[in-house]
Order: C-alpha cells, then sequence, then structure tokens
C-alpha cells in the first residue's frame, strides 16, 4: 500500500463521534466527544491530541495472504459503515527487538492475527497506519469501519485477538469507539 | 534497534569531505562538498540538502542472522575508520507492493543481501537509516564507515551488492565517499 500520511484529531467537534473510549493497557489518552481522520499533518492546536501514521508496505503478510486479503478485503467508507474503532497501539522493547522471523511466528503462527482478522472480511473494513518510524506515542493506528449490525463480530474479533500470546508484547492499547449519522 | 533520527546534511562546510559523488541509478543529487551527519531533525537553510532516515527494528533478519551480526559487526565512529560511503537508495513500487516472503526471498535467498555483508565485518562499520515512512525521497540512507586500507574491501561489496537480483528493484541511487582528518 502507497504511503499516505492520516492524522486522528481528537477534540470536541469532529465527524465521528466517539460512544466509549476505555484504556485497555497503559497510560490512558485525554477522553474527547469527537475524531477527525484527516489525511495530512494537523499541527496540535485547540484540539485534546494528534496522533499520526503512514499506511505503508506490508510487514508480515505473505503471497497467498496478500492475495486472500485483496480479494475480500472492502474499502474504508462504504455508506453503511457508520460505526468505527479507532485502536492505538505501542508495542514493547523486547518486541522491536525481535527478528523479523520471530516477530512473524508471535503474530501468526501463534496469534493467528491474519487469518483471525479474515474471518470477520468483508464485515470489517481495517486501514492500518504505522508510527513506529515516525517517532509517534503509538506504534500502529488502526482503523476499522462496520455496520451497526455488525458491532457484535466487531467484539468477537477484538476480544480473539487480546487474548493472543501478540498481545504480551502490547505495552500501551487504547480503544475508541465512534459513530456517524 | 532503537528509533533514532539522523539528518545527513550536503553543502560546502562539514566534518566529512566528499572525494567522489556518482548517481548510479536515476535523478542526480546535487554536487556538494561536505557533508554532516547530525542526530535530529536539521532544517532546509542555507545547505543544498538534507535527507532524514531513522535507525528503526529489523526487516529482514532471521534470529540466526541477528545473533551473528550483533557478534561481529563493528560500532560506528572508530579512530581508524577516515573513510566513510553514503549510499541513498530509493526501490520501486513494485518492490513495496510485493508480500514480505518475496521480499525477504529476493533479498536473501536469491541476492544474499546479509549474507554478503557479513563477509566484510568488522572491517566495514554499517548503520542503516529509513525513510520510507517519513515520505522522504530516499526509502534507505546507509551509511558505511571503514579504514582507508579497508577501502578496495569496500569496493568489492559494494559492486558485489549491485549486481544482485534486489537491485533490479533500485530506482534511484546515489554513492557519495567521503573522508574525515
Amino acid at each position: 500500500m502507497a504511503r499516505r500520511l492520516f492524522s486522528f484529531v481528537g477534540s470536541n467537534t469532529g465527524r465521528w463521534q466517539v460512544t466509549r473510549m476505555e484504556t485497555c493497557i497503559g497510560t490512558p489518552l485525554e477522553q474527547v466527544s469527537f475524531v477527525n481522520v484527516v489525511e495530512e499533518d494537523v499541527p496540535l492546536a485547540q484540539v485534546a491530541w494528534v496522533l499520526r501514521g503512514v499506511t505503508s508496505y506490508e510487514r508480515y503478510v505473505n503471497k497467498a495472504e496478500q492475495q486472500l486479503l485483496i480479494s475480500v478485503q472492502p474499502a474504508i467508507g462504504r455508506p453503511q459503515a457508520t460505526c468505527a474503532a479507532l485502536i492505538p497501539i505501542k508495542k514493547s522493547v523486547v518486541w522491536w527487538n525481535l527478528p523479523q522471523d520471530e516477530r512473524r511466528a508471535i503474530l501468526e503462527e501463534q496469534s493467528h492475527h491474519i487469518q483471525t482478522g479474515v474471518q470477520y472480511l468483508p464485515a470489517v473494513a481495517r486501514r492500518l497506519h504505522h508510527g513506529h518510524d515516525l517517532g509517534e506515542p503509538f506504534d500502529f493506528l488502526t482503523w476499522f469501519e462496520y455496520a451497526p449490525e455488525d458491532a457484535e463480530a466487531f467484539e468477537r474479533l477484538a476480544g480473539e485477538l487480546r487474548g493472543t500470546e501478540e498481545w504480551d508484547y502490547v505495552d500501551r492499547e487504547i480503544d475508541i469507539r465512534l459513530v456517524r449519522d
């Protein structure tokens, strides 16, 4: 995926209304009522926070998984997908010091991260933003979009991932749920 | 490796004097007489260019390779290493769209990039800086340091890598050679 920079802006106004904001692991993020998703760098002024990340090349997905994902994953912005989740995550120093093959093994062979996500396609659209190399407070900002009738399925997906070995390497996680008109 | 941002500043003054600057592939970079290496973000003002990159986690190295590298790779800044090379590289869209396993296979199983580099250790110190996610003009800035008596060995290393399949995916490459007192 081509590099595109996105800013997630938390404040008291915006397109997406926050219905729930929960600190799962580590330091909380200031509570806000709205989040805006902007495809550019937004300065931190008159807002509570700005989280930045870039779409980027695949770090773990192999050829077969890539072809499967391309064939079933829906686009962001479907009219019926009025629910969203923004899940910022920071992984530990231990994780980042692991070699590539061990990170892949933990993520997929042991935690089935990719395989689990595929089971919720095409109901749940997903876009991953990388913040590690930008020096952002979160390594990943994952943005999910789904229809209200798929909200329960999304809860299962989030719950399944949090129960995996991969999550032992998560140092900070915030779960922000949103709706739009 | 922990994330650290470096700026490589090309101008008419600095610590490292340019002895040769050559465009290997693609669009040239403005000729300069000196390069400074600065561990912070440097604004583009009164200099010819600033290239930025971050040290980051391993993208391809497996456990055995990581242990080997840690055991033999020297530090940057050895007193006798008065020669350096700065090699900015941009890879093609085709490369970045490949899944992880295919990029790894091209880089190592077919091109022996890691294995070739190991053969020149500990003579040639190396630090890799990633610019892709920063939106920089180059995806990689590799900085090499070696003693004058290892200059010939370094030429062989650079030549070997340029002859590999991996280099078919290089869209732009500049080779800058430097010395310091």
